[in-house]
Parts: C-alpha cells; sequence; structure tokens
C-alpha cells in the first residue's frame, strides 16, 4: 500500500484530502502538523484525535516553535523585515518550515508521495510544491483541493456523505496564527478599501493604562524583559505577547505582492513582532555605522520578499543571514518602551556600543576630536566633484 | 565697501553675525531670509524691522516654500522617504533650499562674501558650505559662530555692549519649523534615552474624536483634500497639517548620523508628512507592479541619505528624480485615511488603476486567467535552480 | 475559418509549424519574419518564397532594426550592460522585439491564435508566451515543437512525407545574427569546458594591422565614426561592425542562467557591441560623477537581466529607462580605439564635458581650489564615525 | 627626545622626510617599510642601507605580504572587484596594509608622532590619514610635503645641501609595483587620451605562443596551479605573475574618481590577478545560483569602493566579508585558461558543484525534471501582474 504524508491542520481542506486520499485513491496516510507557536496542547490534542478518527494510519505532532524562531525569525529580527514596511511575514516564514517538516517526515517514513491542502490561488501552493520539489524531487505531489476545484459545499456534501462528524460552519474571519504574528482574512479584506471590525481581531483590547517595558538584546537577540531572562528567544517573543499583545498594539491591513503575481490584503496582529522589530532598529540606529543601517536595509529587505516567495532553500540565503549575523555583533544593550492602547513609543536605548556615546562627539556640541576648520576642508573635498561637474557643464554649455 | 550676504534668522547667532560682520570686518551686509514654511507673515516683518534696526543695508525675504516642494518634497513624496524609516528630512531638506536661495541672492547682488551662523558642531555647516561651494565657488565662506567658537553668554555680551535689545532668554527647547515637519530639540534629546514632556511640542492635541480624511493623489501628488482642490500640493499640506497636527499625529524621536559622523537624537512632529507619505505608499501598493515598488525603496533610501548629506547639486539627483517621476504615472487615486489622537490607520484606496481590480485574479479565490496547473508548472520551474543546486551539492559533498 | 499568425524563420521547426497548423489543425496560417539586423534583403526573399511554396496564407517581412535599436538596444549602451558581464544580450534582446511585432501582428489580423517554433527547453519560449500573454491575452499560443516533443528525424520525416523541399542537413553550429551581435552554439558549448574551433566562428579574422577608430558619442548614443555621420544609430553599429568584425573582436562564450534555471553556455561574436559599450563607458568615466556611475552599474544589471527574462513590459522598465536617458545628458564626445586582431584598446576620449579637465584640480598635482589642510581636515571627518566606533568598542569589550 | 614613526620608500619624499624631521624638527626617527610584494630582498636591504645612513634610530622591514592577502586581496577575489570593471584596486590596498601595519608599529614603539610623505593631490594622503586617526588618534600625524608644498628642487636643493648622495633624477614613469599588480603613470596618463609607450611598461612581452594554464580554486581561493600546490595563496599569485606576465596580459589604462573628488588616469599592469579574477569568476558562473551573483556583483561593488576610499576599518566591511565567505562554499574546481600575448580566453571548468551538470537539464535539450507544459505554466503566471498591469491601464487609460 502506498504511503502519502499529508499536511494537516484539522480544517475542512485537509480533513476531506484524509478520506479523498484513503478512500478514493486508496493510500495509507499519515498526518502531520507542524506548530510554529499557534496551538495549545489541548487544541494538538484534538486534532490528533480527529486526525486518527478520519482513519490515518499514524499522526505526528511536530513542535516546531524554537527552530522556527532559530531557521528564520532570527534572521527577520537582524534585518528588521516588514515585508512593503508593514508585515511582519508571518504566514510567509510558518508555511516555509512547515513545508520542511513535513519534507523531513516523509523522508523519515520513505513515504511515496506528499499531500497539501492548498488551493490553486494564494502564495501556499507554491511554498509547499517548492520546497517539495527541491528536498524530495522523486516524492509526487497531490493537492486534492487544487486539482479537484472543489467548492466548500462539495467539500462537505463529501464528509457528510461519509459520516464525519465536524463544525461545518464557516467563520466570519480566517485566522491564522503563530509565533511571529496572527493573520486575519474576511469580507473587508477582500476588497481595496475598509477596516475590519474590532470584533474581528482576535486578541482584544483589555489594557489601557500606559506601561513601561524594558527589553534586553544580546548580539541582536531578545534575551530578557524586564529582567526575566529566557533562555531562548521564542520564549521571550511568547512572554511579550501576553505582555503587549493587550494592548491591541501591532494591528495594520498588509497589501503586497503574492508570488502568483496578483494582489492581495489581509489584516494581522503582530503586538511582539511589531514591538522588538521597532526596539531592534531603535538599537541598530545607535550601534551600527551608517553603512551597515544602509546596506541591512537593502539586502534584508530583499531577503524578506525572497523568503516570502518560498525560496529560502537558495543558498543566496545563507549568505544574507552570515551578513546579518555579522552586523549583530554589537546589537546589545536595553530598549525601554511604553506601551500604549494601540501604539506605542520607544523611550531611548542603554548599551555600551553607543556611538552616541557622551564621551565623545555630541550633535550639536563643539568636540575634541575635530575643529570647525576640519569641517570646513571636509565640506570643500566632499562637494569637490559636484562642484567641478558644474563648473565645467556651466562653461560647455555655453 | 565688501558687500556680504548673511542668512538671517533674526536669532542670537545671525544677530552676532550682523554686528560682527559690520563693525569688525567693516562689510557692507545684506540680510536675507528664506522662507520654506515656518514663518508667517507678521514674524517675517518682525525679523526684518530687526535686521535694519542691526543695520543691514538691506533685507530680503524669499518665499520659497512652492519652489521648496516643486524642488524637494515632491520627490521625497514620490519616494516615500524617511531617514532611517522614522524622519521626513525636514530640516535637512530645508537647508538646502535655503541655501540655494542664498546663493542666488549672492550672485544677484554679486557680492564678495557668504556668511552663515552655522556651529562647527552639526549638519548645517556643511549643507551650506558645499551649496556655496558649489554655486558660488569664487565667493569667500565666511562663519563667525564657527569660527569664534564664541559660547551663548560671549555673544549675548557683545551683542548687549553693542546696545542691541531683544530676547536673550534661551529657550528649553529649540524648534525649527518649515513646510515638512517641525524639529524639537532639548534636554531629553541630547542622551539616547527619554521621551519629550507633553508641554515641548509645539502643537498641542486638541482633537480627540476619530475623523475620516479622503487625500487624492494625482500622479503622486497630493491635489486634493476631502473634494477640496488645491492648484498647488504645498498648500494641500498646509491644510492637512491644520486637520491633523491637532491630533498629535506624526510625533517622533529620529536618531540618526550627521554628516561629520556623529549620532544625533532630536523629536519631530509632522503630521501632515507622515500621513500623506504613508497615504502615497498605500496608494503605490496598489497600482505599482512589485519591481516597482522594490526599486523605488532602495533608490529612494539613496536620494534621502544624499540629500541629507547636502549633496542636491549631484547629478545623480536629477537621475533619480527622473526615475521617481516615471514611477508615478499610475499613482492616481483617492487613499482614505482615518485620524485619531497620536496614530493614524490607512483605511483603504480608490483607483482606477488598482491592481487589485475585482475583475481579474483576486487572492484567495480561482481565477480565469490561470489554473492550479499553471501553478504547478510554475513552483517547478520557479525551485528548479535551487532543487539542481541541491541535488548536486548532496551529490558532491557525499 | 480560424486564423494563426506564425512566428516564421524558415528553419525546420517554423516549417514545420506551418505544414502542422495548417494540415492537422485547419488553420489559416499567416507567417511573419522579425528581421532584427541577422537577415539581408534576398535572404528575406528566400524565406518570403519557401513561406508561399508551404502555403500561407500571407507572409510579411518586419523590419525592425531601427525600433529594435530605439526600444532596447539604446538603454543596453547607455547602462553598459553585458550579462555577468560578458554576453551583451542579443538574442535575448532580438526575441522581445520579435514577439511585440508578431503581437501587434495579431492584432492588427485579429488573428485566433499565434504560434511560435520553440522547444520546451530554452528562454525563448518563456519570452514569447510572456509578451503574448501580456499584449494579446485572449489569443491561443500554439506551440507545436514543445507540445509535441517531436525530434528532428519526425519533423523530416513529416515534411518529407507532405513533399517538402528544402535542406534538411543539421549545420554543426548554430547560429543566430541580429544587430546586437551573432550567437554561435555547438558540440563545444553544450559542456563547461571547450573553446569553439576559429572554423566555427561566422566572420573570420581577416585584417591583422592595426587601426585607430574614432566614436563619436552624442547624449550617450554612437552617432559618427571617423566623421562619417549617421542618421541613425543602428546605421552607426552596422558600419563599425565591419570596420571590426574582420579583426575578431569580441569572440568570447558567455555561461548563464536561463529563465528556466538550469545553467547554458553559449559562443558569439560581437565587435561593434563590444567595442560601443566600452568606448561608451570609457566616456562615462570621464564625464560622469561617482554615484551616476555606481548607480547606472546597479540599476542597469538588473535592467540587463530583467529583460533576458523577458519581462520587458513591467513598467519598471520605463522608470529605469527613464533614469538612464536622465544620465546620458553629457555623455557627448569623442572616443579614440584602437583595433588590433582579437582585442582593442581604448587610446582614450575628449569631451567638453572631461571632469579630468585640465582647467581644475589633476591627480597628483596641487590645486587652486583646495588645500593640503584642507584634506587634512576632510580625512578626519570622514573617518570619524569608524574612529568613533573602534574607541568606544574597545572601551566596551575590556 | 619625541620618536616618530615614518612610513619609508627610500624615495626621495620619504629621504627628505627624515632629515626634515631630526634636523628641523628634533625627532628621533624610526622609519618602516611595508613590504606587499614590490621588493626583493637585495631592494630592502638597500632601502635599509640607505634608511640608516640618513640617520634613523631604527629601520624595521615588514613582510606583509601574506597577511596582505588575508586582509583583503582574498576579498577581491572573492568578489571579482574591479573598480569601474577595471582596475585591481592593487595600490589602494597596499596603502591600507601599508598603513595598518604602520599604526601597529607606532603603538609598538608607544611613538609621539606618525609621519608619512603623501602629498595634498592624491588619495594615499587620505587612506594614511584615516587609518591613524582610527587606530591611533591621539597620536600627530605628519606631513611634511603635503605641509610644506615643496617642489622636487626643493627637495633635492634641501638634501644636497644636507650631504646627501642618491639619485636625484626624476623616472619618466612612476612605478608602483605590489602583490596584486603594479601602476605606472607617466606623461600620457596625464591627459584624457594616450596609450603608454610599450616601453614604460616595467614587464616586457617576452612570450609569443600560446600556453594553457590550469588554476585550481579551493572554496574561492587559488590553491593550485598545473598540478603545482602551494600552502598559501599569495605564493600561487606569484607564480602565476611569472607565468603569464610575459604575456603583457592585464595592462590596461584605469580612469576613476579619487577619494578628494577629481578624475584620475593611471596605467597598470596586472597579468596574475586579471586570469585570477576572470578565472574565479567563470567557475562561480557555474557553481553559485543567479541570485548569488547578482548580489555578490552589487555588494562587492561597494566593497571595492569603499575600500578605495579607504574605509577599510568601516564594520560594515567585515559584514560583507562574512557574506562573501559564505558564497565561496562550493567555488571549488579547476579553471582552464588559454594564454596569449595581450590577452586570455577562458577554456572552460570543471567542479563536482557544477550547476551545468549533465546529469539535469540542459540547456537546449528536453529534461527528466519538468515538461513543456510545466514553462507554459510558469510563462503565464510569471507575466502575470504584468499581464494584469497593461489590462487595468489600457482600461483606466481609455
Amino acid at each position: 500500500m502506498k504511503k502519502v504524508v499529508l499536511g494537516f491542520s484539522g480544517g475542512l481542506d485537509t480533513t476531506y484530502c484524509v478520506k479523498y486520499l484513503t478512500e478514493e485513491k486508496g493510500y495509507e496516510v499519515h498526518s502531520v502538523i507542524v506548530n510554529t507557536g499557534g496551538f495549545d496542547a489541548s487544541e494538538l490534542k484534538k486534532i490528533e484525535e480527529h486526525a486518527y478518527k478520519l482513519g490515518v494510519k499514524t499522526h505526528t505532532t511536530v513542535d516546531a516553535v524554537k527552530g522556527y524562531y532559530d531557521r528564520i525569525i532570527k534572521y527577520l529580527v537582524f534585518g528588521n523585515v516588514l515585508k512593503n514596511n508593514t508585515y511582519p511575514l508571518s504566514v510567509s516564514a510558518e508555511r516555509l518550515v512547515q513545508a520542511l517538516h513535513i519534507a523531513e517526515h516523509v523522508q523519515k517514513l520513505n513515504a511515496d508521495a506528499v499531500a497539501h491542502g492548498s488551493t490553486g490561488a494564494g502564495n501556499d501552493q507554491v511554498r509547499f510544491d517548492m520546497v517539495f520539489h527541491i528536498m524530495i524531487p522523486t516524492v509526487e505531489i497531490i493537492t486534492p483541493i487544487r486539482d479537484l476545484k472543489l467548492s466548500r459545499e462539495q467539500e462537505i456534501a463529501y464528509l457528510k456523505e461519509k459520516g464525519i462528524e465536524m463544525n461545518f460552519e464557516k467563520a466570519a474571519y480566517s485566522i491564522n496564527k503563530g509565533l511571529w504574528g496572527t493573520s486575519v482574512g474576511g469580507r473587508e479584506t477582500l476588497n481595496s478599501k475598509g477596516l475590519l471590525p474590532e470584533s474581528a481581531w482576535p486578541t482584544q483590547v483589555t489594557k489601557h493604562e500606559s506601561e513601561e517595558v524594558k527589553l534586553h538584546f544580546e548580539k541582536g537577540e531578545l534575551t530578557a524583559i524586564n529582567d526575566k531572562t529566557f533562555s531562548h528567544s521564542s520564549e521571550a517573543i511568547q512572554y511579550l505577547q501576553t505582555i503587549a499583545g493587550a494592548y491591541g498594539i501591532g494591528r495594520d491591513i498588509h497589501v503586497g505582492d503574492t508570488i502568483i503575481g496578483i494582489k492581495g490584503r489581509v489584516g494581522f496582529e503582530a503586538a511582539a513582532p511589531m514591538v522588538i522589530l521597532k526596539a531592534h532598529h531603535a538599537l541598530e540606529k545607535h550601534v551600527l555605522t551608517k553603512w551597515q543601517l544602509s546596506w541591512k536595509d537593502t539586502i534584508a529587505n530583499f531577503y524578506g520578499n525572497w523568503l516570502h516567495e518560498g525560496q529560502i532553500l537558495d543558498p543566496v540565503m545563507r549568505d544574507i543571514e552570515a551578513f546579518l549575523q555579522s552586523s549583530q555583533q554589537n546589537v546589545t544593550g536595553d530598549v525601554f518602551v511604553q506601551l500604549q492602547p494601540y501604539r506605542f513609543q520607544i523611550i531611548g536605548i542603554e548599551s555600551k556600543y553607543d556611538l552616541m556615546s557622551s564621551k565623545f562627539g555630541k550633535y550639536g556640541e563643539m568636540n575634541s576630536g575635530w575643529s570647525g576648520e576640519d569641517v570646513r576642508g571636509f565640506s570643500k573635498i566632499f562637494g569637490n566633484q559636484t562642484a567641478m561637474y558644474h563648473l565645467i557643464k556651466n562653461a560647455a554649455d555655453k
């Protein structure tokens, strides 16, 4: 009997896939769910029970949270990556980690096929397909939902016919939760205009008083919050989420380019990611040189876009990671942040690597290291070529 | 008698310069003030009276607001330029426009020298020096404050001795206001940590109820607000400032690299600029292609940095402006913004160039133009090289 | 009867397509050949006769040489574009111009389908497919050779059966000639190692004595050679080719990334293009500022790569062209080149915009515009941030 | 008695400096020469004798060749760096290594001052000044030639008066030799036009028959030539120079931007560097992915320019080196090169990491990994956004 590994979330589409692969295609189905921080133990338990009830041969839960951070999120922080200056790339990054784990599961089980529940209209299909083509090129990829072009109603009818009991009701908003943020799609995001209603946000605003928080970074990684130290940054992120999430911080709507060329719009909430990214960037502005800041921007933008497009296995990504890692050597210090309903402010930083150190020149004050006369010389030389350009051009164009 | 043109603001430093240049250096002083949107008529009148009282031969007021927009601000909007993703470059841009006008005044008066009141510790000296070296290379540049390294107290003593009457009190916060924002420096910004107190902000928060505003862009330029049309974008900016300023929107603290290499920190408020930049960017996300967005980012970042460093006359700036201008052809449409105390949200856009048009594929929905099978082929080819890379590498490293 | 427009070269594949489309598919075939400089009048006449003999309804010859230059080559010169610093992108650019003309022909004839003879293994299929999808999205694209996966032998057998007489012998080297170079593929280029034999080069070396040539550029475009003036740059290119080609200049082998991800290797000869590109760049080094040179490089590299991948209709290409056009304002002057067998040297340039003008500072000589003292100040400020960085870091790491 | 460390070459300028610093300034002079590959043992011996004859307290010879390669040249090879696509940056790189060693010597001797013989008109003064400001910020920098603005004749007169005997004749061409090339300046390079005469080239052409050479790279570094293995790449470079130099390969004239803004023109010969850079790049084209090649280009261009401007100690250079190092993981294999008088050709490469491996798809041949149908789907999706752009734009502009 041929084996298929199925990426399984327990939702309608992947539930359909189990039955379809088993009964119509005759596969032995091995379901796997990769938790990137969106599920708690009881949810994972329910999904497992649901899988076995559907008749899978085995069901596997992969706890990928730490690896997700180590492999991707870390570099998104180093690079201050926000797609189109807005979106922390949470779903993009999750899908890749999920695909990588599923491919490893295929290798482990020596399966004949791999299946995912993506439709033919979004980004996820490309991410799964590509990672599978690269990591397990000889394994067949099966995508029932995409290939059969089934409507929701058709899937439900089929499952009911097979005697499956589950909640078939469509949620008003589709939610995707993970360590690096939660996306929220619904009626309002299908068009170019419209805010999500307050009730649509998974995390409701329950804090109204301002609060100050201190984030400690060690070589670019968040390691402590308010003197509470964490053994792994993923835990610090989760802890910060519990503090900042209740302010409704980090809610926004992203408009972006899908891999397949169409524009998409999606809401998201990402309190901890937004606070961390801005705090990290604030610290960098104090400890990095001008060209470090500039090149990090350029190269990290590409990194985010290429990751978004599923290209995490291109070796250029390793080269960029080497650059980013090197740039974090001095990104150590505390960042002070004021949290308020729906917004936050960076209060400032403290770092022994702070280039705004009071030991040397301060902006607006004279300094022992150089004189106004030096700057006069600098200005002359710094504008030299452009001065010659205009002299020569004026003479030539006469 | 030798003529000197002096950039004049009426403050302590330039007041000192008038007396020093006249009485110690024997110059005929021609003062000039270039208004980039920070002064109203009565303030300009007072400055003029002050200049004549000090004994200038002539005083000239240049109304540079429209030219300031046309020459610089327009491109900062096209490029969504925020230095270090924070600061709209208001002071940087103003100084350059002021320097350009002062240099033109020197040419017009055929003056022997040009003077500015910069100290030897900041960015402005470089901007003035460079523009003067380039535009009027044979004219002597005199910088009394920088050269004499005078303290505030010494300047005051000298002026009092000369019988000058003016307000010698030092303001708690130094303010620089212009069309594209107002900078605020004070005790808190001299160090790496600390927010400005509420009272330090020139524009106080007086609106507390949410308000929706519609911005209309025409080829990237703001031309109408809520159905009120403007003949020049600079007027639209000023009008929006009256609406958004009272929400305390656009307040932040910028940490950046000065031209002379030290780090500086400064507060600023820029309600209209921040709303315009984010609204413009939102519209662009809908109407530009992926690579237009990406290249605009890269090139506009450099544009902003190079402008900040005073290099506005480098011809590469004209080349970048040509790129930016070309990119705005379809950036036409309405952007809807919700204003709230201290923050704002982009509600959405309407544009006939919207690439998220419902006539074609929508994110998450199947489409008539292509099939899941096409995407399957795409994914295979899109990951082809990386797949080969790993196959070959795995074989080679065995 | 349904109409199909067929891109026709008269070779085996497109000959097959005519018969296949007519007899197996029942189309009325309208063949079109787009001459990008590779065919002379008699060759075009023969191809026309061949087409009519095969039974096409109409055959059209498009003389695209001038438009090819105006639309693409001009910008490749402005950008000094050599893919991977080697290849002038001749075939890539030609295919796009051909695709654009074929699409226009489809629009003109209001045809139901368009056909091209590409196989499923190269770049050309993507270029044709993409331009057609973009320009004539509702028109069916037919690719018999790709779809039927026919071998050369099968095609010949079919054509012989249909009574077609033509030269069925396979050339040892496949040649593609156009205004911007001639590609040469053969046994040696199928592997990663091996030079083409002397006899494989279409243009043999017949000149052995050194010769000097003067190229005149006007705003970046070649307009005169040795005091012979041309009304269109494409004619200047062709004239230079007759001079430089006989030296065997511009022969090389390009290794590059195909659009579909595999690596390809191909020989080419491009005497005029290589001389023009290097001469143009030499002139630019004298008349452009440092950052113009630098940004032109970066942006033109992308332009070449994106063009190579068939993306000529992405509007970002228009934005880059605007940048490049702007940058050429002063690229006017003479470039002197010494031609020798297999190589050439740039002797130097003359331009009224030459920034190496002897009127101002010369490298290695002192200058009236600035002093050693100015440079001393410059050096101090120019290294200021890095100096602070090391001071602070040394103190911190102690 | 105050100590000064003097960078010493034994030429007129630094000879003058010894006497001037000793006799006019009362310093104890410690001369140091840093050999970057341009001097042999007997030359170094003569320079040492000359120094002691002039009265230096100590003279030190630093053999910097290996460190020069490890610290700079290695990364120039990794990045295929040629300034303005022409010049291997030999002098730029040498000066920095010399400055670094001189600064270390100052630290070791705990000297009060450091002196260099640069004039006020070139790049070298900035490189020395900057490295000294950064590494030894409290040490006085003395530049007699720059400060006194002495003519050659004045220096000679002074030295003759002091009884110094040396060759005071001015060479027709000024030569600077090092591991990474030899620069040649003379009458012809002072203007924008003119080739150096055959006799001016330090290495004369003595080989006329073609010769094939095999270069072996190991992770981007040249480690063997024709089966001769070297323990350090600097030795391989020197060995290749003995083979390729006699062909007159790598001669060219560079036109570039000096740090102080003027344009400069200089001849150079660099047989080994040019062969190595092109061979290395050829190998990379086979083993790196498209985006590795592209980003390496962009980032290495900046690296070269910033190095040229003396900014080797900016930490961004370390970050770029980390990127470049990471990119070389698979740059292992043989490159075959044909040497001929004045030119060379890359014959091809052999590498186990070759992505043009015959095991997978070959350019122009069908392949088992994907089908023409896949490419058809790819083309559709790859052009999707631009297709929508034109559809929507055509509709909007009607």
